[in-house]
């Protein structure tokens, strides 16, 4: 058994000699964000004093999630998403954009290249699920209303499943479209439900071995750009959710829980479409930060 | 602008709700291993203000990651080399090793079943490199020889390749032996050349980005198991390589550098053999931990 002195030093030492190993780093930037990741890191495995079994788990665990990650599937942002990691990220880089609608977490399952629909139009694409008439204004923090923003939305089916978690290819609950001159905006899509995370991968046996839920809370995603803003990305929730208090990627806020008022079977919709059926409709008023010099 | 206060609260609340979505965990020390991560994680993210597009940039990097990783690529490993991670988790468990041969780095080149050469045989297996005598004993921490002790080594060759980075699918270099009854062996070898860690993936990247060498100290491969014992992972050093203070992995233990001495042309061999040209000897008495709890 060594000192514990020694043996303190000799770890110290070698954190020391991997943040020294970064002095050369030309950009400052990169050098500040690696001798962070070294000193947290190193602090980490001496904190728990991690067994080398454990380290080998590690490895493999990272390895399960980058085999099963491909064009459709994010392991790792899904891992981040439930270490309450992508939602951190949000929220101290949301301190500048106080005004603003306020942002959520992106989720593994954004894809580019939605269709486009024309105000009014439906996003749904035949995905299974009550019609939701959406609807609302982009303006910008100073009350400018943002014509012509561009507003990307997607979302789960009733079954709980996005287009891409099906084997069909198909197309369906996500759309783009753009605001009016007036930054107004409406379309039809699927009033949300619940549904589980991803879980037949490496971050569901993670999520089953330390007990905790796969499910989300039910919400709708939005992502919403125009020249001269930051691009927000956002959900929507819907108010009265069970799933509101454990949301497993600590998605929601309290500004974003809107009310999705159920209408009754055979009513008027916004647009004189007929619905078998019952229907909800929600507003929603996005608010852009405008002119920040950070467009991530 | 939001209240520094209010932020740092808001903030703080994200990682406690993290924290307690674990509280549910059946596995204390996976609980653990969890809270300490996450509060790690999240410290790093706060303490940095680690931007959006930077998060973007780590997922992607670590998808880079995982899809070069295959049966014989281990990025993951070799990232968490670079990063002196796998070293520092092998100092934390050595505490409790400190009169056994220290070990160090697996590395990312291990490959099971490897060929079996007799005592006294040759691991090189065509690989091109000076030839190199080993020689040396197994004994435990109390001393005693440990007869049939399983020895497994690897190494690259002179031109600085493991063979798994062929593409002719060639095993070399890489070999496995037991001890003899008294605990003694010895084999052929090629002496250790330096050598980059392999560059052309994401770590090699990182490592160009941020300024440091690929390059690491001439070594040799070790890892020795005999039933009771604590298994070792460890290399033998080359005295006077100028790379000794600089290897990038920070796996360097003054212990294991050894002198490789080395012969002239046309002097006799230990065991006879006819060597073309100079050749080296080294001798590396291994120790290994008994009895202990551990066998990670
Ligand atoms: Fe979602
Ligand atoms: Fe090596």
């Amino acid at each position: 058994m060594n000192n514990p002195i020694e043996q303190r030093a000799r770890e110290e030492e070698l954190v020391e000699r991997v943040v020294r190993s970064f002095d050369a780093c030309p950009d400052p930037r990169l050098r500040q964000l690696m001798a962070g990741l070294v000193r947290h890191l190193h602090a980490y495995i001496r904190e728990v004093g991690l067994t080398e079994q454990e380290w080998g788990q590690a490895i493999d665990f990272l390895t399960r999630c980058g085999h099963i990650t491909d064009e459709k599937r994010q392991e790792f942002i899904l891992l981040s998403d439930v270490l309450g990691a992508s939602m951190q990220t949000i929220t101290v880089n949301h301190q500048a954009y106080g005004d603003a609608t306020e942002a959520t977490v992106l989720g593994p399952f954004f894809v580019e290249g939605s269709p486009e629909v024309p105000l009014g139009g439906d996003i749904s694409g035949g995905a299974p699920g009550e019609p939701c008439w959406v609807e609302g204004t982009v303006t910008d923090t100073g009350g400018k209303p943002l014509a012509g923003a561009l507003i990307e939305v997607w979302e789960a089916d009733e079954d709980g499943r996005y287009d891409v978690q099906y084997d069909d290819d198909r197309t369906a609950a996500r759309g783009h479209l753009y605001a009016d001159d007036q930054g107004r905006y409406s379309f039809w899509a699927v009033t949300p439900t619940p549904y589980p995370v991803p879980h037949d991968g490496p971050v569901g046996q993670l999520l089953a071995a330390t007990g905790r839920s796969p499910m989300r809370a039910s919400h709708l995603h939005f992502m919403v750009s125009h020249r001269g803003c930051r691009r927000l990305i956002t959900h929507i929730f819907v108010r009265g959710d069970e799933l509101l208090d454990s949301d497993t990627v600590f998605g929601v806020r309290e500004s974003l829980v809107k009310g999705f008022e159920r209408q009754p079977a055979g009513t008027s919709t916004p647009d004189g479409r007929v619905v078998d059926g019952t229907w909800s409709k929600v507003q929603f008023d996005i608010v852009l930060e405008t002119g920040s010099k950070r467009l991530a």
